[in-house]
Formats: structure tokens, sequence, C-alpha cells
């Protein structure tokens, strides 16, 4: 409420500091030209007072308002658990404020423009593989750092990206299955438009074709969840023998986890009679329960980079590089295959 | 970076309206006074032009910055995706800003509320069972609308809060097991001084005794997580023979599959060897590897009505009465008792 803390103003603080308002207010304005005599007097007062500046009243000087908005449209994957908890703490811990923004339920890209200028974010980082290039791009009008994480762009954009190594990640996984002699291979990916599915899938059918394997099914689901998992392994069964297949590769841990639950209702064993493998490596995966072998994803990694680049763009604004930057994925062998 | 879209400014809106700038600043002030008619030139000059009023500027206006913030100590825990996903989206529907706060990694008080205040928030949700009605007490020093969520005070308290009956929640675990003739029952709690836990024990103790059923164990978990509950089981079972007991009263469905896991280890069977029932009726519950029977918990109804209690007394600021808000629980059977 704009209220300071038993209401000691700033005149108050330079009356005891004995030097100028205006010297009080230089003191907590970043970047702002102050003697260090000054500005410890006025610390020593602001701290004798309780004094803290109201970074409301200093944004207006400052052009920042410290508020930096993460845009997510996935709240049923708890990898954003992990997300949400780095964001917030690398945030907090360097002075800014995270600002949550929920795209899973407004879909309207001018109505997205339009709030997050009308909260003046000093950055936007925009964490989903599902929302599009294209719209981030949108989102550049609003000239501020933008970075896209979990998404890969080429190096010939000018949007920021973090990611993981999605094509690699998908050759490992063919490895694997290869290695365990498996050929007759479903794909279960995610979104089919997300850019995560199209490059898991890209670097998948490239080690099968180079050794002489084609992908014998492809299908994919509509979200990155367990329902859809689920819903989409089923209808795969319902066209299809389960002798057709002898693996699946699956674009996310929680589309693994329905679709192994739908073969093991049909009375399929796994991995005796499919193996399955996902992507991501949550926490769920390594409970007793699933034990799956999976490709994981460096979450965290991707998350503190991400924070990285806007944060050094906030204090280099005059270095416009866009930025690509992509982490290896890794094999963790369980139980599924 | 508080640049209007375009570099439109109120000034320019005026004069297409052909109205003052004031005009145009009432205009956009909640509760300003201003003519219908003024109001509707005002707008249709402000489409035309794509002019967004700046909440910067305007919280100098109405004292208000539209930021609530969430304090939140777990992101560890499934039902936390699903309440901020309802908080932001509900938060954005109403035009305010959603900010996270993350306590999970700052145990620090004073650097919570110094943060906050400089945060300029003007109201701030708890939405943590384990911390403290203390700690929120202590938050009501900033002089904001405050709401203690998944948390229950005594009417006499004077923090607004919202929750689950969970005495009623640990009732209905006791009537469910000893529906099923169990006796010999340990309660494997959340941590041990967290509201939630408390109330849930004594809730199940009441039914227990009214049964003329003693509570055979009681063991709490430091963290409501998978690997806090795996941990505790197995200390259990450590100095206890399996045969001790012949069900399990889980203060939390994580808790409750740690738990499970760590039995199923040890070569028994769930629920032939030892029953189970958890509490919040958590997405991966229902899953097929579970089927795991609990308690469910309103978390909608609570994350709603904790926005609701927040967003009523910002606009009516002259009524500070508190209130206490229960939600009842209710039992879901699967397969786990």
């Amino acid at each position: 409420m704009l209220k300071h803390q038993n209401n000691i103003t700033l005149k108050e603080v330079a009356k005891l500091a004995g030097v100028s308002p205006s010297a009080v207010s230089r003191t907590f304005t970043e970047g702002a030209s102050v003697s260090s005599k000054t500005r410890k007097r006025v610390q020593d007062a602001a701290r004798e007072l309780n004094y803290l500046p109201n970074f409301l009243a200093s944004s207006l000087i400052t052009k920042r308002t410290k508020l930096i908005a993460l845009i997510s449209d996935n709240y049923s994957n708890p990898i954003f658990l992990e997300v949400f908890d780095l964001f917030t703490k690398t945030l907090q811990e360097r002075g800014f404020r995270p600002l949550l923004y929920n795209y899973s339920h407004n879909a309207d890209i001018d109505d997205t423009i339009s709030m997050l200028r009308q909260y003046n974010v000093d950055a936007v980082i925009v964490a989903s593989s599902v929302i599009t290039e294209t719209f981030v791009k949108r989102l550049q009008q609003m000239d501020c750092p933008i970075v896209h994480a979990f998404s890969h762009h080429d190096n010939d954009s000018d949007v920021n990206s973090v990611s993981a190594d999605n094509v690699q990640g998908g050759r490992l996984a063919a490895k694997a299955l290869l290695a365990k002699k498996y050929r007759d291979i479903l794909f279960l990916g995610g979104p089919e438009h997300a850019s995560s599915t199209i490059s898991r899938l890209k670097g998948f059918t490239e080690i099968l074709q180079a050794n002489n394997v084609s992908l014998k099914y492809t299908a994919f689901c509509q979200h990155y969840s367990y329902d859809s998992g689920k819903t989409s392994m089923q209808e795969f069964l319902q066209t299809h023998s389960v002798n057709d297949i002898d693996a699946v590769f699956c674009g996310d841990d929680l589309i693994c986890m329905g679709a192994i639950d739908a073969v093991t209702q049909h009375g399929y064993n796994v991995p005796d009679d499919i193996g399955f493998i996902g992507f991501n490596d949550i926490n769920i995966g390594q409970w007793g329960k699933f034990k799956l072998t999976t490709i994981h994803q460096p979450i965290r990694e991707i998350t503190l980079n991400a924070v990285d680049i806007i944060l050094s763009s906030l204090e280099q604004p005059t270095q416009p590089i866009t930025q690509t930057r992509l982490f290896p994925c890794r094999l963790i062998t369980r139980d599924t295959l």
C-alpha cells in the first residue's frame, strides 16, 4: 500500500544523515552518482531508522520496476515446480521480483502483450516449448529483454533461447533402443507442433535411419500430461495390436507413465512385452512404482541460464547480441527398457 | 521499461478526446469521479491510439500497485502447481498481478518483510500449513490484507485463514480404517508442528478413542515429500516388525507413496499385509500404479476463497473483519485399503 514502514520518509533519513534529500535518493538509485562518504552516512541513517527505499518511487527515476515476468502455459507437469522454485529463488537473491503470468487459460496474444505492458515488467522469460517462436517475436514489440526457455531457435534468430539439446536427446533414446535390439518402434510425442517434439523426433529418426531401421509408427499427444499419454496409447491400441510394436519412445515422462498404465491395463508387461523410454527425468520416474528409463533434461541449467541472459541484458543494455544456449541431455537407465 | 506502447502519452489521448489530461487520468483511476460522457470519449480515444494506462504511474495516485504476493515454501508437492495455476488465473482475470515469493530457501522473517515492503504489494497470501501463525502475525506489521491459506486459526485469531477442515479429514480417515477392521495403526504425519499435522492427528485420535482403539504408533516426516515418507517408513521398519501394524494413515499423499514404496521394498504387499490411506488426493494417486485411497482436500475452494478474501478486503478496506473459512474433506476409496 505504498507506505513506508514506520512511515519513515526520505527527508527524515536526510535530516539524520545531515545530507540533502536528493543525496538519499541518489544513494538508493542504481547507477546514480554519490560520494562513498555520503553513501555511508545515508546507509547508516537508513539502518538506524529502519528505512527501506520504495521500489515504486525509485522506478520512476530508474525506469526500472525490477519485475521479471515468467510466462508459463503448463501447470500440470511437475518439472515446472522446479522451474518456479529456481526462478523465484534466483531472482530474489539478485533483488528482482518474479511475476508469474499464466498463459494456459488465455490464448490471446494481444491481451498478453497489453497486460505485460501494463505490468511494466523489465524483462520476460517464456518457459514453454509449446509457445511458438512467432509468439515470442511478437512479444519483442515490448522492447525489453526476452528469452525463450525450453525452446531452441536457430542461430540466425533474433530471439534469445535456452534449451536442452533435444535433437541430441532424441539420438540418445534411439541408441538406447537399438542397443537393446528393439526394432518395431512407436514414437509417442508431445504436441505435434512443439519445437521440443520436432527436435526429439528429428534426432531419433536420424539414428534409426543410420542403422537402417525405419520408425514404424508416429503418434502425438495433445498435451504434455499423463492423461494425454494414456488416451493416445489407448487410441493406438484400438487400431493396432500390441504385437505390432516392441518399444515406445515417449516425448515426455508424464506421457510415458500414462502410456505404460494404458498397456498395463491391457494386460501387457513392461518391459517384457513392450519397452518404454521417457524424456525429462522427473522425480516421480525414480520412484519404486515406475523406475522409468528416460532422457534427463537439464532443467536447472536451462532455468538459471535464462535468468542469467535476462539479468546480463539489463545490466548491459547496449549489448543486444542474441544468444542461443543449448545443454546436452543424458540417458538414465532404469527398469522400463 | 516504463514505456508506453507507441509512446502514446496521456496528453495525446486528452487532445484527441477533447478533454483535459486530468480527465484522462481520472478515467483510468479506480474510484475517481468522471462523467460517463467524458469517460466514453476518453476510452474511445485511448482505443484509437492503442493507449493503455501505466499501472506504475497510476499507482502513485491510487496508492495501489495491484501486486498480490503468494508466499510458498513447498516446491516439491504437485498440489502447489494447481494452487499457482488457480492463483495466477484468478488474479489476472481481476486485473491484479501475481507475485510469487519463495520462502523455502530463505528462512529469515525480517528479510521477507523487508522484501515484501520494497515490493509494495497490495496484499499477501501465505499458502502453507508449515509456516506458523506467529510468522503470519508478524507479516501483519505490513498493514495490508493478509490471508493464511492451508492453515486454520481459531475464530478469535486476528489472522484471516482458509483451509480444509483437517480435523474432520482426520476423522474420515479413522472411520475408513475402522470400517475395514484395522486396529494396529501407525500415524505417519507431515512436519510435527504444522497446523495440518496437528489437526489431522486430533480428528483421527478422537474417532479411534470413541471406538476404544488406541493409536499404536505416531511418527512424523520432516517434509511433505515422497523422500521424507520413504525415509520415515524405513526408519520405522528398522525398529519395528511390519507385523506390529496393519495400517498406516499418512498425513499426505506424497508421504504415503514414499511409505508404500518402502514397505514394498521390504517385500510386503499393499493392502494385503498393510493398508494405507493418504491425504490431499493429488492426481498421481489416481494413476494405475497407485490407486491410492485418500482424503480429498478441496484445493480449488481454498485457493479461490483466499483470493476472494484478499480482493474483498481491497475493495472494502473499511471492513477489517477477520475471516475463518473451513472446507470439508471427503473420502476417496481406491485400492490401498
